[in-house]
């Protein structure tokens, strides 16, 4: 068992207060987001997407859509995590690429576009998995700032429709939640309590007090 | 930086074959849900519920619910990861918990409260939000499990209505995804290939190719 990890994913609380004056290279961004995208995904079609905002007057501006939360501005970087609802559409590429490598035969490869085609022609479903995909990558890149002494905050309040307008992104990107990600100012919030386990896991069937 | 966390946030793939003769006692399963419910919410309203199907009778109606997928009845438990669309219902005693141990102000429990009601009126946001918080808590679940040397996989494909039926989950629980856990049988899948960086990150700018 790796305590390790086990102490980094307890000890991880949202940041209620970045240090400003500490910026990340455009490496470590990549870094972050290259761990993020060991996330699972449904059939690899990868539907996530980051944005990353750091100039200071695009923070500023991200900062206004998200009514004005102070650690969009104040992080390093934050991310704009979307769900490309066409996702689909790299699907035969990256079955191209997975069989090429052998890493998937080419049978399952025909079978896996058919199916994804059949439950993805659904727009809900695609947008469903669309934002499944980039929850997944986000909770993950939040863990890996986390192993590299970084903090983050996920956000979900903010005005999609003007991020969208102000960061010039497609209409087949939903975006998810923003995760502000950088260096830690000196207070750490305490972890507010947790419902008891009994009030949020149920064994066999589903019943929840 | 910890490489320990690192190397497990990157070697963690999905499972396509778990060890069906290698069970987790019930005091294992409470304590990855406990590090599951570490993940990020949204005003702490903790919209994540989980049902752990773990007999194999169970197993065995859930994966038909899952068209037949052999890692929800291999795996030692298959959660049924939820999300409870009147999550809002326990904020108020969720803020008097964080209130009286002293780690939340009171003025700002109120003003969470009132904007957090201001929000979560449109079902369309609760259920998106409850949709989010199932799913930051299924990644932490997973990367819990890696860190005590077990598998996972995530699974999105299943009948949802049927999956209500058969275990008696109220509707006011969206079931989001299946996360089956288990001791992993021999053979390790290969990662197949992502998307490239350029592929999936964009910088100031939300232009993907």
């Amino acid at each position: 068992m790796s305590e390790t990890l086990l102490d980094l994913i307890r000890g991880r609380v949202s940041v209620e207060s970045f240090d400003p004056s500490r910026s990340l290279a455009e490496s470590e961004i990549k870094d972050l987001v290259a761990d993020a995208v060991t996330a699972p995904s449904s059939f690899n079609i990868q539907h996530w997407r980051f944005l990353a905002v750091r100039r200071p007057a695009d923070k500023a501006l991200l900062r206004e859509a998200a009514f004005g939360q102070a650690q969009v501005a104040e992080a390093a970087v934050t991310f704009v995590v979307l769900g490309d609802v066409r996702g689909m559409d790299k699907l035969p590429a990256i079955l191209e690429r997975a069989v090429a490598d052998g890493s998937l035969p080419e049978p399952k490869a025909a079978a896996w576009l058919r199916m994804a085609r059949a439950i993805y022609a659904d727009p809900a479903a695609a947008r469903e998995e669309a934002q499944r995909s980039g929850c997944l990558a986000a909770m993950t890149l939040m863990l890996a700032a986390q192993a590299r002494g970084l903090g983050s905050a996920a956000l979900s309040g903010f005005d999609a429709e003007r991020v969208c307008r102000e960061f010039a992104i497609d209409d087949r990107y939903v975006p998810i939640m923003l995760v502000a990600v950088g260096h830690v100012a000196l207070a750490h919030p305490s972890r507010q309590p947790r419902l008891s386990l009994d009030e949020v896991l149920a064994f066999d069937r589903g019943r929840f007090p």
